[in-house]
């Protein structure tokens, strides 16, 4: 896997929050790379540079993230992002800054999940070969909103990849229904929201044609499983210059 | 189990019928029955009482259905009814039939799949013990109704035993819902309503409290499925007189 | 449920253990229940006795657990065991302690999830109806036995069934198989053992007949599942005299 | 999707067999291919050519299947093959006869499922990216090897997945196992198969990594289910000269 060099020098920048603290954990805990700074609020972001690092994880939150990058690119240090709130507007900023700083690369990425992010990618591959499909995801009862964004994500990257493939409606023959019961139309494709104590974060998506199902799913409990995305996204950013959207492309190969 | 004694003599109406088939299949299939008469539409009833029939299984339709057991009924034969269409007025017309020949047993069951009537069962057992309970039911797109039967009586046997044992509302944080997600409210029970091709006859229903979740699931494939509660109801039925409503009092030890 | 009545004093044994801290809270959440006394090593006992506890709760361990009960039981005050170690002796022995204070109390259950206590029951409630059962448990890969204990255990309760109800070997045409691909083969049960990273504790019991499946699934997260069945041992504790092994007669109503 | 052209022409061999009468009734129903020709045994193989097939589909024997290739080759007729038998020596003997007719397009496949072939792409795909993976596969109880076909194949795919992604070995710490509760290991995956009445064909792969799980199940009830696979391999071999071997790059687009 690893041409022979030296680790990469990581610096975490909200390393004393949920996440951050995750990420030093993990950075840590594989030999490839070095955690070589970990920056919370009120210390320096040179900290970052003069520990030589030429990553910084960004784990913080959508008022001073922005700043962070400008800086870090300026620096000429590669920048992996978790925080949320990057509006299309955004991201043409990032890419403004970047133009001066063509060597430099930047992941932004709203899930590190590489479950997720596969379950997506299968989704719309498989949404073309199938009459009918389905979306049930799964959680807590404290959640507040119904479907999950990554639910709604789901059902438009299906949505397309059917439109696309010239399928016609799914056939379904109700006709007595109960309010609710087929559950919520997001483009053509029912979600159903299933929420229960004892319940963390799941989703399925069902695929059917006569004869056979093919089903997706993916069980999330622990922010833990965000790591292994955010080391392969710390691997390869420096080898990408530019931004980078999403884990997606990470994993095309 | 079975103490040595002859087979019981058994006749089929509505033999040629979709489940009379079946029955007459798996009645011969085994030692302990014996099928004796096999009768449809044409064919005289009292072939059943020449052929000496001990039981009589009826799968045929609501007009025909109340003549049947009236003469069975009086020739003191025990039937075990597959029929629809049974209100509790008719229910009431067989008790009083029977009323007049006390020896003579007769089970109606709108489902002799053991597997449903058990999850049902554990359903209604399980039900004060977690928090939230939610019904996830899947079926082929030609279905009309939406909950299904079924669903919808576990609805209510699943509310019934929440109100008996005091619990409060379930916990359910949904501020934003787009319309259905939450599914169809039966009784205070979310119930959702799959529907894809691929699809045969599936409910789950999903138990949960803090830390953990308890499913039951139910597939069924095939009205093969139905025969072993049949060869169940002809076996009980002989010493069961009087009338048994539905296949759980079968079950019941 | 509840008749007005003060809330049950409530004193726990190794409240600074993993299970000790969760029972503190739990006890401390509800209304009906009023936490006492927090004893630890190096604590005197009879602090319980001072606080008024009317139940006592032992997670500790198999060195200290039985001259707690000794002592609880002398002193009158009921007692919930968790902890470890209780073989058919210490049981009697337990038993023989009660004699002398028959109104005494006392709940020993190796397992509070009531989750898996009603997976048992149902399992050995299903068993004789079906041709086929298979348990498949899933756990996290540090585990070090092969099957698990509750798998072991539901593989007998499953056999014990179906030879009470007289059933037949299961259907298994298995000819050619790659040694181990069929499970391990517990009292003529097969129970697969799945071992991954992300999965925590699961189960899943499969019955099938021909055309239909029956499965019930658990799946636990949380030590905090436990609670539920530590707050109802608690509750019925004080009203029921003698020893009471599991939780399963606990919840038999 | 289609651009205006005639129907495809279509010949059956083996039309009287299981999977014959299933094609038959498939070509029928939809507008863009016609059926022009159904040939079984004993009937002229030349009634194909005559009919004016473009595409003859050949669910017949081992004995009989290389002869039927041969004449069709030879008279520019594109086949569909889903009759099983073809080893590498086979295929090569296929490939020297369409040199001679580099217009002609062979798609042999030994499944023609798309939700299985879509299964095996995923399972390659996600291997890389999880610490763990195990493969769960439940058949009806007639069946006589154990693991099925499919599973084998599936774990030889994951498992060279694995080696070229460079993975360590899986996490397991089993120490204390009861002979073949780990299921079998092919490949260092580990299998279980699991075998019950009631059941038809299902498979699943569990992929696990730290805080989450990624599972793919196809569950296949019929042998309609392969119906889609043929007409796509209809459809397409007409645009594809040579062999193509299995379904899976006629679905890669």
């Amino acid at each position: 896997m690893s041409e022979e060099r030296e680790p990469i020098r990581v610096g975490v920048l909200g390393a004393r929050g949920r996440m951050g603290v995750e990420v030093c954990k993990a950075v840590d805990a594989v030999d490839d790379l070095e955690l070589v700074a970990m920056i919370d609020q009120g210390d320096w972001l040179f900290n970052a540079s003069d520990a030589g690092a030429e990553v910084v994880v960004d784990f913080t939150n959508p008022d001073v993230v922005m700043d962070h990058l400008h800086w870090c690119i300026d620096q000429g240090i590669n920048c992996v992002v978790g925080t949320s709130g990057f509006t299309e507007q955004r991201l043409e900023r990032v890419r403004s800054w970047l133009q001066h700083k063509p060597e430099v690369g930047v992941v932004v990425a709203p899930n590190f999940g590489v479950g997720a992010v596969l379950m997506m990618e299968f989704a719309a591959r498989a949404a073309r070969y199938f009459e009918s499909v389905e979306i049930i995801e799964q959680h807590h009862p404290a959640k507040v909103d119904a479907p999950s964004g990554t639910a709604t994500h789901t059902a438009r990257v299906v949505a397309e990849a059917r439109a696309a493939a010239g399928l016609a409606a799914m056939p379904d023959a109700t006709k007595d229904e109960v309010p609710g019961a087929r559950g919520a139309d997001l483009d053509g494709v029912r979600v159903h929201s299933v929420r229960a104590a004892g319940l963390v974060a799941h989703q399925e998506i069902l695929f059917g044609t006569v004869g056979e199902t093919l089903t997706i799913r993916h069980d999330s409990y622990d922010r833990a499983s965000f790591m292994p995305g955010v080391l392969l996204a710390i691997r390869q950013v420096i080898q990408r210059p530019g931004l980078t959207v999403g884990l997606a492309p990470l994993l095309d190969r």
